[in-house]
């Protein structure tokens, strides 16, 4: 029944309060529906991710029953500022909406679209198909009546000047009185200035509205430049214990190489207890200095800095230096403990224990992590663990942190990822969180609906023409491209990927190219990349032999055969061309050679163009026909064009969409083209966008 | 913050209620996730469609963090049922785990997936996976608590079987005491059939969980069959008005040619007031018996029966007539006023006015429609409106009525429809709406999202091979194929398509075979289409000239040309295919020729597949080479099959994919083929299924 007339009518059927899917009807005027309101994730459950100063095209599906005009309008605001701003949608075909706005700053923002069924602009449309002489009396009449109601509802001025042209329509002002020249009192009538005014004023009493939310980052979540490297193996010495002072100065070469995030593993005080030795052995000598991820001592630990690195005041200075490199220091974000860790002794509820009594390490029967505690998100105290991690991201901000890469987030309660993050965001809306989950494809969509800013990837481990094709399109195109935004990693200290075991120049250079070209957020893990580490523990495995998890490394950055020249010329290509710094625009072109795979990417904005053309065979030279789609590019079909590869610089001039294409592994694995389109004659050939 | 310390903490920011796009946090100890549960409406807004009796298949998404075991249940009720049962649900792939249910009745159901993190099964599987003596001794320990707790949540005789149970791992009990043979504990602690016992008393203090509902109709929701006939032109002769009892008389034909809805328009008094003549002339003679759809005058509104077609007596005679042929009476819901209707003057507060005083009539300027006054849904008294409303479409469910045909469902507010068929579906869950709404495609999506039971499409104006193929691609596979039924018809009152003009009998025959194959559920308008009416009142015109709209016609269905075997020889091919009966197991078949359109349907409990081929050149001869996807039916690509066309009574031998087919418009349009698999070997040539 009815929920307004249940408390009168009684004896009625009423159902039970578990029964209607429907919310009762309070007010079964309004007529108009809004539905499908873009961008959306989940039907608003999860917020989309844009970035700050870039604008926001709102669509929703706006109409109501039967043939009158409908008006709809996209209100927003970020959230905690009391001002919202309204703009005015336009219906484009197929009673589909949409209008744009542009969030300002980092946050979060609420967006609303407002539709109704307008009387007014009913009664206008109208009103210019109406020519029987006694209709037009009558529709002056309930014309005048509608804009009285908006005088009601208008400022003291505009009132006024509403009351005014309902007094012409009616016929009662002394301009209109007794006039019956039906066009002339049309045409008052249709005055496009008033009718703008009164629109102002419109009767939104049964308006639908639907709402959703979004998170607006600063540019960086979208295009940045990761570099991982250990501050312990920072000094360059086989024994010297490397410190934020060595790492300070290794911020110019980061800096050359085109970096804007220097991502550390953890700096804390290290566990004693159980400590590994080197290449992960069970038990570790007196001068092994064990895993940065086995956090805590009686040293301190996650608010501590492990005292070799150096003190917090040397942290400070070396964020402050980064920032004014342009760099961004991100921290490790690892929530567990080594068996030595305060907490597990001053929060033992915060683990579980075993019958014996003693803490239950980390186990994936029958492999046992005997230096890790977990902690436990199914404690009763969740509430005090929750407030105290959030605590540890919050410390490390005040000194200045804003990116945080967060370690294996897929082993805590999803729900604290979603609170904590959210409480952050709200509090520091610049505030980066990347989420370290190698893990199945539902589990690392949901980390990224939660809130994480970006994601690592499955693109280490994609590496033919098909798999990178499939897993691209699937990044760029669908659905969860709304809130997954891509990082990808050629490798990490936990992945030295087999291809890269051949140690085979063209390969790292293939990688390098693809993960900067095809994603706007990549990284890699220094030196040991640059310098094409490639030996495994053991064959077969990902792990790096002698790996920086357990031991110090020196590394030779000077090295003459480092491929720092080519980091640093790929990662000027990307700050040069906006077209490489999203991931939305990402399509991939036809090369009849399964070796060579070939991707443009178009910043209309800029109207810049990027083709990307790489050789997957590291040991031949491989050959064929790129095919654009110029139509979509905006390239004329019958005028040369230039390429320019922005790698060797060299210029090639094509024509129409098929080209030929071959790349030299033993020279170069790839072509980064700038492609200009002709602007002029053909024959003014200086003249290239 | 968190909510639970809210209070206590004291001094912290809250966000605004306005602000959190997520629940306050009551408790962080929920680790699992239930996601993307299917079949599900916009998010769980609207209610999919099924058919009573048959199984539906749930899908979700479950997964947590971790690495721990979970476990899913599907439970579900019938609404205003308190009984409910519980499905073990299966995990498939990628976390996607599925459980069927079956409605047992026409009615709403709810269905939740529930799922948690099961610490009896991760220890069970860990367990399995242990091999050391001391692991095991302390995992026993472990177990022996969990199966304590099980034990406390058991009924008696269970929680008895349970503790005896800890006890033995426990070592505790006389058996085990003492006992340390790892091999033989772990045997006993992974008793599969005490396992499945503790099993039943899951913790599932930390579970998640997602709730959908959905309509379970009867059958002939999803397979109905359609005939429309004005009962006032039932005499059979040109100026004696029909009854209700030339209608009876008229139910052996209906029958006959195998329909099982016979659709009446308005049988209601109509109105005098601006009556329209013949042809829709602006004023009808004292003869004239104006339109059915003008419903009131004195005689009464929608509750009473115009006395010309006889008494509320006649008419419930007519209805259980038509049951004992299984035949359901299908009334005509117009909910709209003539001038005289008794409302108009009972509930003037349900009508706009104009500023003279008069009530609004319908109109669409410059056009007008002065027989006919709209309800006004935005009336103040709207919730009687309503209510009235509902109680006509109960006073003829009283009579017996099971059917309505809702007239221009698309003029009336959105709310209502959803609330009405909500209160009547209750009530009477057999009950079926179908909308008459030609209108924009996201209107007519709309209200079979409402709850409207089927749908009136544009197949009529689909008729060429593209256009049929990507309407019904659309239909029975996009997402809208969860809530919209279509219902498909040729010609209508309304709608004399273009193609019907030409009153060639291949047209109308292949249109017949088309809409009664193509889709489960279709109608016509006769005696119209089967003596193949087919003279518009202008050329261009969809309207038929001396429609039955407006005048009474004398039809001579014994005409020896009428069509009528043909559809009895159709709708019986409906009847004996249970591959006929349904819309989602369409799949389209490429054939050489755009004149000939091919489609499968096959339905797999039933092994039944029908092959349909229509020539849509109604002048000329066609043939092609029609590709069957035999791999996806089931059939060996190297032993022939047969194709036994039921219209013809025509078998033809068939092998492999491709096949040539001829047809003959002179003859017959169209192919309908129960395909035969051989079951046996090739020489055995009785034997197909």
């Amino acid at each position: 029944m009815v929920e307004r007339r249940r408390k009168s009518a009684g004896g009625m059927p009423v159902a039970p309060a578990a029964q209607p899917a429907v919310a009762p009807i309070h007010e079964g005027r309004v007529r108009a529906v809004v539905d499908a309101l873009l961008p959306s994730v989940d039907g608003g459950r999860f917020a989309p991710k844009r970035i700050a100063g870039e604008p926001v095209l709102v669509e929703a599906h706006c109409f109501a029953d039967g043939h009158d005009r409908l008006r709809a309008v996209l209100s927003w605001r970020q959230l905690g500022d009391p001002e919202s701003f309204e703009v005015e949608m336009k219906a484009r075909v197929n009673d589909e909406w949409t209008a744009e706005f542009t969030p300002p700053a980092p946050g979060r923002y609420q967006y609303t679209v407002t539709a109704w069924v307008d009387h007014f602009e009913s009664w206008r449309h109208d009103l210019t198909r109406r020519d029987d002489y006694n209709d037009i009396r009558i529709a002056l009449q309930v014309g005048a009546g509608l804009v009285e109601a908006a005088s009601r509802r208008a400022r003291a001025d505009d009132a006024a000047a509403l009351s005014t042209w309902a007094a012409l329509l009616r016929g009662t002002a002394d301009d209109t009185k007794g006039r019956s020249d039906a066009a002339a009192m049309k045409a008052i009538a249709l005055d496009p200035a008033r009718a703008s005014m009164a629109a102002r004023y419109a009767d939104r009493r049964f308006a639908a509205s639907a709402t959703r939310e979004l998170v607006a980052d600063r540019k960086r979540a979208q295009f940045s430049t990761w570099y991982e490297l250990f501050p312990r193996s920072a000094a360059g010495e086989p024994k010297r214990h490397g410190t934020f002072r060595d790492v300070e100065a290794r911020l110019h070469y980061v800096a050359e190489l085109g970096f804007d995030v220097l991502y550390l593993p953890p700096i804390h005080p290290i566990g004693r207890i159980n400590r590994k030795g080197a290449n992960n052995a069970l038990t570790a000598g007196s001068e092994d200095v064990g895993s940065p991820w086995a956090i805590g001592s009686i040293e301190g630990g996650h608010k501590d800095i492990l005292p070799q690195l150096g003190t917090l005041q040397d942290f400070k200075s070396l964020v402050g230096k980064a920032r004014e490199s342009g760099i961004d220091i991100a921290l490790d974000i690892a929530f567990q403990c080594a068996p030595d860790h305060p907490y597990v002794r001053s929060h033992p509820e915060w683990f579980r224990h075993r019958p014996d009594g003693s803490v239950q390490y980390a186990e994936n029967p029958p492999k046992k992590y005997q230096d890790i505690y977990p902690f436990d998100f199914e404690s009763d105290d969740w509430p005090n663990l929750w407030e105290e991690l959030k605590s540890v991201m919050v410390f490390w901000i005040s000194q200045g942190v804003r990116i945080f890469r967060v370690d294996n987030p897929h082993t805590k309660a999803f729900a604290f990822w979603e609170w904590v993050i959210g409480e952050i965001k709200r509090a520091y809306p610049d505030v980066i969180f990347l989420a370290e989950a190698f893990t199945r494809p539902k589990v690392m969509h949901r980390l990224a609906k939660l809130g994480f800013t970006q994601s690592y990837t499955y693109f280490t481990w994609r590496t033919s023409k098909q798999q990178l094709m499939e897993y691209f399109t699937e990044l760029t195109q669908a659905p969860g491209r709304e809130y997954f935004r891509p990082n990808v990693w050629p490798n990490t200290p936990d992945i030295l990927q087999e291809a890269l075991h051949t140690g085979v120049r063209a390969v790292y250079a293939a990688r390098l190219v693809l993960a900067a070209t095809l994603s706007a957020n990549y990284g890699i893990y220094g030196p040991a990349f640059e310098l094409m580490e490639s030996t495994p523990r053991e064959p077969g495995s990902e792990e790096y032999r002698d790996s920086e998890k357990y031991q110090l490394r020196a590394w030779a950055i000077d090295r003459p055969d480092s491929l720092w020249p080519l980091l640093a010329r790929v990662n000027r290509i990307r700050r040069d061309n906006p077209a490489l710094q999203s991931d939305h625009n990402l399509t991939f072109c036809a090369v009849d050679n399964d070796q060579l795979i070939a991707y443009a990417k178009h910043d209309v904005a800029s109207q810049n163009i990027v083709l990307t053309v790489v050789n997957l065979d590291p040991y031949n030279p491989q050959s064929g026909w790129v095919v654009l789609d110029i139509g979509a590019l905006g390239i004329d079909p019958e005028q040369p064009y230039q390429v320019h590869d922005l790698v060797s610089d060299q210029r090639y001039q094509w024509r129409g969409a098929r080209n030929f294409v071959m790349l030299d592994p033993q020279r170069m694995p790839a072509h980064v083209f700038r492609v200009r389109r002709h602007l002029r004659s053909e024959r003014d050939f200086d003249y290239f966008l």
